[in-house]
């Protein structure tokens, strides 16, 4: 029988899954609601749930389920999956052991941050495939980062590597609900770029935005830049400017091979990323920006179940 | 007969170099002028006089010269060390093949950039032994870093890796000497300490350093600093705060068992290390403090050639 792969992306939403093949070829996939709301042992049963579900697709296709890997968000303790720093998105979640979880499955369980698990995907069978050193970036409502160094990834000596969106930024600038003053995630995730959009709108540029202000979401301001519109031009240049000086930054001090943009922001389309290209390239030196690349992430938001999937085809190699 | 490792540390004014025995003891040591008034040419020759000189020590000491490593400014090609990226110390220094200028050695010969023979001499013998991620950031005139995982360096896919100093600190900051605006080391290096010691005195703050304020040294304002200067007091605690959150920044980015401090700053002593240790731990995440080590480098200004040493006692194993 042929072997498959599954993986499971717990979001704040929905609880996305499906299995992988060894090579990296989806071959289902679905999602389920998270429910929240109803609480933590929800949430634990729903995770569940996508688990069996998994184990039934794999048999209705006559495969041999491998094992199953688990994203979550928080600071993740590899491989058992335990979750030991906060994850404000799913209230009490912190303590779980996901392994022990799963101890009714007959297959190896593994569990990882859900940024390392996508960059995990990126790195084997994305953007990032055949790179050696490689920072996948992830921007939305928050800012995620994983660093792969000869394809595994650095987890860091407590499991909490890679909050990039949370280095120093702006020294002495805005204090954010962290605590930190001046974090790059405070200048260029989602929630500022809508701020800065608001503003340029209200500060009077004409825009198409300025009908329905109040619930403007980065989807709008991203079909305003393509469609010319000058204040989302004016805040997305702003916003793809700073960008690009992170990136340059985390360029002069790994020197990767690629670096991989993922979430939302990789939605914004090519002109947004070719901005985004430029001003990296303008802040890091030519030393290492020689041979780097900067891509757009592949899988989108199917990358966390298909990294999680990538926890058991890398580690049982 | 036992075997020694010699290491050479090309310096903009000195070239410091020894024999270190495999389980990193200091055997012998010597500097001699790098000369680089007179051009690139003499320094080639120093530079292949102190190999001949770590040759001779071994001979005397009947031990066998089992390998020279250099470390040198600039972008290096590691193994082989070409020069590839601009070491301003050192005019016409770029294009340099340092195997190749020793080829009329009869041992094996490895170069590498100065920052991470540093690191390397840290993380193998140093303040970082027994560590498997860790971080080098030395702090003079200039900021270099080294990064290194499992006992390895990250060289970068370019070997241009570890420009810390580099990476932005203060988004639309004050326009640095390379043409980028914000990046770390236009604050927090020897110079910009410098001048905001001496802004400090002339606004009115008394202060022993005013008696020779146009010729002040960082050992001047440490020396200050020690006696409780009020001056000093001030400009060192601002410098530690900005030092400490740049730590804090690699911290949440890289979760670091050990980040170990060298270079002139390494010297100032221990209130001062205290003070960066602190801002450290307040700008970084718990989940990634909880066992993080900062320390003062063990080498002083010896790391560079005992680092380069070595390089060819790691990749001789």
């Amino acid at each position: 029988m042929k072997k498959c792969y599954g993986g499971i992306d717990l979001g704040g939403t929905f609880i996305k899954a499906g299995l992988l093949s060894r090579d990296g070829q989806r071959i289902t996939r679905f999602k389920i609601p998270t429910e929240v709301k109803l609480g933590v042992a929800a949430v634990a049963d729903n995770l569940l749930k996508a688990g069996r579900m998994l184990c039934d697709l794999a048999s209705k296709r006559r495969s041999t389920l491998a094992g199953i890997g688990i994203g979550s968000p928080g600071t993740v303790k590899y491989p058992e999956g335990v979750i030991t720093g906060s994850s404000p998105n799913i209230p009490g979640w912190v303590g779980t052991n996901m392994r022990d979880l799963f101890s009714g499955f007959p297959v190896p369980v593994r569990g990882d941050n859900d940024a390392n698990c996508m960059g995990l995907a990126e790195s084997m069978f994305g953007a990032g495939k055949g790179t050696k050193l490689g920072f996948y970036l992830t921007i939305g409502t928050g800012i995620g980062g994983a660093l792969f160094v000869n394809g595994s990834l650095i987890r860091g000596a407590s499991f909490a590597a890679g909050e990039y969106g949370h280095t120093i930024f702006k020294y002495g600038g805005v204090k954010y609900k962290t605590g930190q003053r001046g974090p790059l995630e405070a200048y260029v995730a989602a929630p500022a770029l809508i701020r800065q959009t608001k503003k340029t709108v209200r500060r009077g540029k004409k825009s198409i935005l300025s009908r329905n202000l109040d619930s403007l979401t980065p989807e709008d301001i991203f079909k305003a830049f393509k469609s010319g519109d000058r204040a989302a031009v004016d805040s997305i240049s702003r916003n793809a400017e700073m960008i690009g000086v992170a990136i340059g930054s985390i360029v002069n001090l790994l020197n990767p091979e690629v670096v991989v943009i993922g979430g939302g922001i990789s939605r914004a389309g090519a002109k947004y990323i070719e901005l985004i290209r430029k001003a990296a390239k303008s802040f890091a030196f030519d030393s290492a920006t020689s041979i780097l690349k900067i891509r757009v992430a592949r899988f989108g938001n199917e990358a966390g179940w298909i990294g999680a999937a990538c926890l058991n085809i890398m580690d049982n190699e």
